[in-house]
């Protein structure tokens, strides 16, 4: 039988030690490909690039791993891997492991979930992985063991049309993960601030920054799971409409 | 009373024309304030700028609409206007019209769309406006009657939490729209090519083309109704979870 094809992506860039140590522990499951940016593109969501020219290369690896560095957005990646650099389409695509986590509305914002979205949308099983830290030698090996569980998971069963699988990884000390829990997306948002500044020129510029605010005080949410120890696992969808509310607004009168 | 307070955005940048048209459609409804793009960013999906510095200045107006052009993108626009531009929270925000349809899978990757999404999460009401005709002097006045009535409707009758419109308005003559449709997102995608090149010093480069593909039979869509010459309304949730796939997920074995 043949080995499962496995694509592997990020929005860290492929140098990032969190897509380094999530190669080191896919390859034991099936053949992998690595189409990744070539630089960090945290916060690209689900851009693609459409006004501007795509380069891609393959890099020397030292091992049996094949890996592409690519100008692109993590969305374009995929797009590009699918389209062009595979043999044909993967069994798997895991994009990660991101350095600082993915809950709640930062799905919506993350370059490496939207890289998961994308080959969902491709209809490949997907994964987003993301640890809960922001230190780049953080050790992304604290769950190891339970990613590897995932993937297996996920090679076997697939994932029903539709559907990825939205993983974060709470920042704890290696061994004292307390398990995996399915979960909803919290609701929460960032409250945004700009700060303000003057170039050597006298011009103004900001830089975003902000806070994080969860009002979400169920015990049901991956905030919480995070907060309490455990691996959130949230099924993340593409099809946007709010079906529940299609008869309400029938009725509206435009 | 205070007259309503009205963000306008897009994605194909402040001097396009489906802005200035929708500009002039939304200024009878109340204050506007106008805080866009400095260049085109169609296809910039949710993403936000982290590791640039953005630029934002006014724009001298020649009207009592107040301008302001950005470097950054649809998203970052919305958050700026919110966090530090408006003199407070808008009562509307309206994104578009954008230059070609953001109808089925294209809400995901629409900056328009984005922008739209962006201010749902904000709490503010909020529609995105899209004609499905890419030409640059396309006529974006033939939807404007059913573009008042939409504004008119979502001013008057707010939003749920959560959900925001994404509209669109097929390409028709002046006088042909059949009517308005309230539909869900269509299960269709692209097809994406690479179309691979060498520039001057000899280097492969790539530019993404790609076709769409519907594969989508439902009458209850916005493809179908833009395609019989209706204008579409999905409405748009940006809670991704699938709730519907919780509890079979939970029996899994990670």
């Amino acid at each position: 039988m043949e080995r499962p094809l496995i694509l592997i992506t990020n929005d860290d860039g492929i140098t990032a030690p969190g897509i380094r140590n999530l190669i080191n522990m896919a390859k034991e499951f099936g053949e992998v490909y690595v189409v990744a940016p070539d630089s960090p593109q945290s916060g690209m969501g689900h851009a693609v690039t459409l006004n501007k020219a795509i380069f891609c290369n393959e890099i020397v690896s030292q091992s049996e791993v094949k890996e592409f560095s690519c100008s692109g957005t993590p969305v374009d990646c995929v797009k590009l891997a699918v389209a062009h650099i595979l043999p044909r389409k993967p069994d798997l695509c895991i994009s990660g492991i991101n350095h600082g986590s993915n809950s709640s509305i930062n799905v919506i914002y993350s370059g490496t979930m939207s890289a998961a979205v994308e080959a969902g949308i491709e209809g490949i099983p997907a994964i987003g992985f993301s640890l809960d830290n922001f230190d780049y030698n953080a050790d992304f090996t604290v769950a190891e063991t339970e990613i590897k569980s995932i993937i297996k998971e996920v090679l076997e069963n697939k994932l029903p049309k539709g559907i990825v699988l939205n993983v974060n990884i709470p920042d704890v000390p290696k061994g004292e993960i307390k398990g995996v829990k399915v979960v909803r997306q919290a609701d929460a948002k960032w409250d945004e601030k700009f700060d303000k500044r003057e170039d050597p020129r006298g011009r103004q510029y900001y830089w975003m920054c902000g806070e994080f605010v969860n009002h979400d005080k169920g015990d049901d949410t991956d905030e919480y799971a995070l907060a309490n120890g455990y691996i959130s696992i949230v099924p993340v969808r593409f099809d946007l409409t709010a079906h529940h509310f299609l008869s309400e607004l029938k009725n509206w009168n435009f």
